[in-house]
């Protein structure tokens, strides 16, 4: 397994990379690891750049529903088909970027802590195990969202609307690459100011990675670099202003963002 | 006024350019219209290149429930804020292209003709008067929805899953500038097959472009060439398969499509 990660430097230019083990470490490559990179230039150290978002998604494709416990929680049957609506590219920040208020909303901003598909190839109408090969690793996702404005209006609940808002996909930090990351192992644990909100088994995953890359390969192209955020499960809340959100699966690291 | 397109030519080049008052020429520009273009080269008949959509916005907007008449007749409130999807890139094709079936659906697909808004420079929460200036121009659009998917799910309805399928957001054949576009004497009108069955105002609108610009700028940033899909109004319908929609509105031409 690898850990990807994209940054920039202090003069600016942005690149690609891998980490060391220890995470100190970064090996940078000539283009994004979608392509066919391979290591140039010299190692340095983590100390010297800032960390961006992974990876620059045309779309995240955000699931909700998509976890047995929230679904008998809500009182919801499990889909038959991954449910989903679109984050739009400019809603993706990288770990220690602000989550930014919106200027025309003042009601409450949730976290939803979620394990991120990143997908490495272009895909199309794929069988599971097409998908499966398409899958170029995971990530950390907090698919942070305008709770109040779901529901404002009766006849059309707002999905990207409440959930598409500029800073409202926050990615990262690293991608592990889905060879040795086993995501049945994992467990996304999210914190709200250093306390605990989340912590749940991706195992209690209705669809699975490859499943969801099949199915919604089978509505819409999924093109290298768009991710799939796999919907949330239990212990999502508000998120006071000010206040810091993190999401670590072990392997990926810890997606920290604080609410401005 | 000018009407811009974009096309290919024999050897696969992809340029942009505007057509002449009869429509028979073209002049081609050394970029798109969202920069700097200048006229570059020289005119060449429309007869020796394929139209393609006139943009690639990285999304289209798609509303809901935006004229008085389509609200009255499903007997809901008219929003207080625009209500909408996204459908993504990969959605959109140009004049001519299919609209393609999705091998996993086999339910009825409609058509929706609409306006279609085109961004010309990005904007982010801006008032009414600096939307009206960022709009480059309108295009028409066929909103086409797999409409059994809708309401499949009891609990979730699926816009963006019904909406997004790849060739299901046609855009075409022209953008018509702003300046010199009367949208508010203009009129959608869509045939099935040659028949009409879509003819309505869009001085009926709820909110009009330039507000649908300024409200949804505050819920996300808008790029150069994104599309916002103004919503349609009566007499949508389904499309058999083989059967050709066509949508016009003076002064940006018609977009013709058929479902293969």
């Amino acid at each position: 397994m690898a850990n990807w990660i994209r940054f920039s430097r202090a003069d600016g230019a942005v690149g690609f990379g891998t980490l060391s083990e220890d995470g100190r470490r970064v090996t940078p490559f000539d283009r994004s690891p979608f392509e066919s990179a391979e290591p140039a230039g010299h190692e340095f150290d983590v100390e010297d750049i800032t960390l961006l978002a992974p990876c620059q998604p045309g779309k995240i494709v955000a699931l909700w529903n998509n976890f047995y416990a929230l679904s008998k929680k809500l009182d919801k049957a499990p889909p038959t088909h991954p449910l989903f609506l679109i984050k739009p590219a400019r809603s993706v920040i990288g770990t220690h970027e602000a989550i930014r208020r919106p200027i025309s909303y003042s009601g409450k901003i949730a976290y939803e802590g979620e394990l991120g598909i990143v997908i490495g190839r272009r895909c199309s109408s794929v069988s599971v195990e097409e998908a499966e090969a398409a899958i170029f690793g995971y990530t950390c996702v907090n698919d942070v969202t305008a709770g109040e404005l779901l529901q404002e209006d009766p006849n059309f609940p707002q999905w990207c609307r409440a959930k598409g808002f500029d800073t409202f996909g926050c990615l990262g930090p690293t991608i592990a690459t889905a060879t040795g990351f086993d995501w049945r192992a994992a467990r996304v644990i999210t914190t709200l100011d250093g306390v605990e909100r989340q912590n749940y088994p991706l195992d209690d995953m209705i669809f699975t990675p490859a499943e969801q890359v099949s199915l919604i390969s089978h509505d819409m192209t999924l093109e290298p670099g768009d991710v799939i955020a796999c919907g949330t499960s239990l212990g999502i809340g508000s998120i006071k202003d000010g206040a810091e959100v993190s999401v670590s699966i072990e392997g990926i690291g810890t997606l920290v963002n604080r609410l401005l």
